[in-house]
């Protein structure tokens, strides 16, 4: 089963099914938008969108009512096609343990979602998913998922993999293996079998070719949709793991056995 | 024909012309390198390669006897299938007006390179170019080809952009697109129709895709190898350009003009 393990809500919704049929992909992890850079016709119109973007990955925009919208919109998608769908639920960044717990209870868990992100904190910010990682320990160990490309640098992503040590039975998967800092992130999580790395967004195909040769059980293909084509995502893969069976771990094997689908 | 704009020296070189004929490429516009990463095999051996590039990058090193080592190799290199090959011969950085003159008389010119780059200035030293600037054009107007990619921000990029309307004869090709700048990047060059924009190293597809409807001849498929592999870089642009003559165009029309070849 190829399986998608990072995309984000696409409108018009065929759309989104019309580009996992072009790329034979059959289950996608789906994840919240409070935008949607897809709709954009123009430059200026994508400019906007990704403005409001960057102000949620810099932290200046948090947006607790957008996330609630944007969580009821990822659970009906999800409802709608649940043979093609899992989701996973977003939480606005900052909570106390308290509040994550109520959060989780009611909008992770009522909505079945299967693990919480994508989290961006901002640079320095990290530290504030400590009472996340605690609460969802508390519910079951739900898996989170990290933005970790740009702003981050990898004195973030270090305290983040603190974190993870601190949580051993949480898994967490690193979003688009560590950005500019994919190499350092390689070596850092080496003893961390809960650690799991995302290949989207990766700008030079040596990241994704070292991270799988070093880590075939725990590399997870992913397009990052809207961001990039699950086609381009995939070819992109194909081309460079000569091995086929390691191949079908990193396109869906892996996801699967981590979210036991 | 379908060109790839820019890749390094990659050895042996029977693994290049394999990848540009993987890749169905007919010519390959060939920069000289002072490090091999296709040579490593496992991580650390990596982890050593692109630290001395870093050091590049950083502007913690600027090896004059290796440039020149480099250029000697890329000149055979280029010799050795003048029908596949186009060379483009590097420079240190910081060189005075006249030494820039000399060098290029010396190492340029006289080995037929058609332009000068891969120039990669640290944060804050674009205007260590602009020596460069004055000279290309005294020797011709020969292009320039920056990387704009980290650890450049914004404001170098727009000063690089700076010296472009300083010196409107030359072709500038900003490299991998601007990196994350992309978008600011694309803004800027509306009305500096000498500059072209390079469509590696991006980690969204909806920089090139952009970039390609606001800019169809001045965009530039690259696949940067070692960096990326060309057969992965043409499909992506393959996936993402509806229109068959603008691809065309893209994948090669638009270099070879520039270049007259």
């Amino acid at each position: 089963m190829i399986i998608d393990s990072h995309a984000h809500v696409i409108l018009p919704q065929e759309r989104q099914l019309e580009m996992m049929k072009q790329a034979g992909v059959d289950r996608t992890i789906l994840f919240a938008t409070t935008i949607h850079p897809e709709t954009a016709q123009n430059l200026d119109e994508f400019a906007v969108e990704l403005k409001n973007l960057y102000d949620i990955l810099n932290g200046r925009n948090n947006p607790v009512q957008a996330r609630i919208d944007s969580s009821i919109e990822l659970a009906q998608t999800v409802k709608s096609d649940p043979e093609k769908y899992v989701g996973f639920g977003p939480i606005p960044l900052g909570l106390s343990y308290e509040e994550n717990l109520e959060w989780i209870s009611q909008y992770i868990l009522a909505n079945h979602f299967k693990g919480i992100g994508e989290l961006a904190p901002g640079t320095g910010q990290v530290g504030k998913l400590e009472p996340l990682f605690r609460a969802s320990h508390e519910a079951g160990d739900l898996p989170l998922w990290v933005h970790a490309f740009f702003p981050l640098s990898f004195a973030d992503i270090r305290e983040l993999l603190g974190l993870a040590q601190a949580y051993p039975t949480i898994p967490l998967i690193v979003g688009h293996l560590g950005g500019i800092n994919w190499l350092d992130t390689l070596k850092a999580v080496r003893d961390l079998p809960q650690v799991y790395l995302d290949l989207s967004a990766t700008f030079t195909t040596m990241a994704p070719s070292f991270a799988i040769q070093e880590y075939p059980e725990r590399t997870l293909f992913s397009s990052d949709a809207p961001y990039a084509s699950p086609l381009a995502a995939r070819t992109v893969l194909e081309q460079i793991v000569p091995d086929k069976q390691v191949l079908q771990e990193v396109l869906g094997g892996n996801i699967a056995r981590l979210l036991n689908i």
